[in-house]
């Protein structure tokens, strides 16, 4: 996602608020009960790619929003991702995140619970500042699906996950913030249902084409990357769409060994990422996510043409990988 | 508490709406994710005393409240208290609340952590529902204390902990809550930004009395019962204010070396108990609490007068343990 932050189009306004929410990030780590300033700051400002931040910026951007409770908002969101990223990695004992050690890791899982609280509370704190009830709305809907997808239903069904449940966790976990943030960003910038409503389509359509583009550079590594991906969710027995596609058409065996094994070697994992590759799972994922992408585009229409269309146009283009 | 619960003054309509209550907890838990049906029906259904939805009917009583957002508010009260408890008793390691099994004791931290972020963002969905905006601040800047206040930094700095840290603490474990619940209610009830205020003052009050009461209990017994407390506080070294102020005058040596047990043997912590009661710590602890009901009797004198803020009072005198 990086090349659509830096490409020349993105208003430099939106930008000049993006580094605003970093500054108020730290901010709000530095408020934190004493105990919590450094687990809070060191979460808050890892770095992040301020994506739903950014998106909650451009929404808003394409009327003329108050700019305080904008900032605000575009912080909170990002709080709140932050919150239940901690809260995630305490009840998936995972160890790094972005290569860095996790809050559970680092500090225990006492302080991590406190933190990813005091965040949370944060959040709703600062939108009740704000004073918005639809916004309130907006992220609470949000959060409540982080909350139900926090265990990873998809996961601990093992490889009989059906596509549906797949979904079901996505729309939870990933999408819903994307579409909180596209929400809150409308309602600040104070354009009409239609148009928040075609945001909303366009958050969460974006969202799950990012959760499915994700996924699948887990199994062939990032685009301009030589190689193969690492196969992290083989590894974790996550059973992502690609995943599921290859059960059900290609080696099954192969990729079900790796999935069991809590410990596969880099011999199993290896086979298993080939089995997956050679069938069309990759490109039905693919096709799925351009799916997504179409209709994340078939909104857009309705809302201001300018700057911050354009760049919400080629953040979608970017998710599956092509140009704008 | 119980005993005002079956008092005849309570009004017939205030327990009828705290029997709905129950009936829309119940109702929670049957909503929640599958997997935390289960942990989350337990944990709202563990037979509370339901004082903090108690106190929002009964501040909302005071004038006319919309009936259906009354409801849903006195529900969301007890549901961000639940979420708390199962946090705190992750962050305490606590094995057992009111002589059950704790939600990370029987289900593990990783449930445990899942159901009460599933509990925190149902408050939040209620309260966006009813779309109050003052309600969700009086509801967040709770939950923005309660969070601050869950790792209990007047244990951990051990016998070493002053009276201001003590309040500070009770200030935002115990004291916001209720504080929350009366505001809310009187917000609810449309009283006059005046009358609120008086709400605000009682909460906090009877909150911390409440709370100092509790320790009190810990060390002497409940009222009624023959014989000393069990020392709960002492064993798990939490420093308490009739602790402070038995440090203060008594003998401390006695005391700390409970207080450092991580598991004292009966005798240790009999005599611990033995050294704080020799002292006037109990009496000056009981002297603050009632100093505290004092300041919430003050307030409520501004509120309209009627059965509602008799059983207010009553539930203050009972805090204490004096007839209203």
């Amino acid at each position: 996602m990086e090349s659509v932050l830096d490409a020349p189009e993105v208003p430099e306004a939106a930008f000049e608020v993006v580094e605003r929410v970093e500054d108020l990030l730290a901010g709000v780590g530095e408020r934190a009960p004493d105990h919590l300033v450094e687990p809070a700051t060191e979460a808050l400002t890892s770095g992040g790619k301020r994506l739903r931040p950014l998106l909650l910026i451009l929404s808003a951007r394409m009327s003329e929003p108050e700019e305080d409770a904008l900032l605000e908002a575009a912080t909170a969101i990002e709080v709140l991702h932050t919150a239940t990223l901690i809260h995630d990695d305490i009840v998936d004992r995972a160890e790094t995140r972005r290569g860095l050690p996790t809050t559970v890791a680092s500090y225990g899982r006492e302080i991590a619970v406190a933190t990813g609280d005091y965040l949370f509370a944060e959040t709703f704190t600062a939108l009740a500042q704000i004073g918005d009830s639809r916004l309130i709305r907006a992220f609470s809907e949000a959060s409540h699906g982080l909350a139900a997808g926090e265990l990873e239903q998809y996961r601990s069904s093992g490889a009989n996950v059906e596509v549906e449940a797949y979904l079901d966790h996505i729309r939870m976990k990933t999408a819903g913030l994307f579409k909180a943030a596209c929400v809150a960003g409308g309602t600040l910038g104070g354009l009409s249902l239609r148009q928040i409503d075609a945001l909303a389509t366009y958050g969460q359509a974006l969202g799950i084409a990012f959760q499915m583009s994700d996924d699948i550079m887990d199994l062939v590594g990032k685009p301009g990357l030589m190689g193969k991906g690492i196969g992290t969710d083989l590894v974790e027995g996550t059973v992502t769409l690609p995943i599921i596609f290859a059960l059900r058409e290609g080696d099954a065996a192969t990729i079900r060994r790796a999935l069991a094994d809590p410990d596969p070697s880099p011999d199993v994992l290896e086979a298993a990422i080939e089995a997956v590759l050679a069938t069309g799972a990759v490109a039905r994922t693919e096709a799925w996510a351009m799916g997504e992408i179409d209709a994340a585009f078939e909104g857009l229409g309705l809302l201001p043409g300018g700057p911050e269309r354009k760049v919400l146009e080629a953040v979608a283009a970017e998710v599956v990988g092509r140009s704008a």
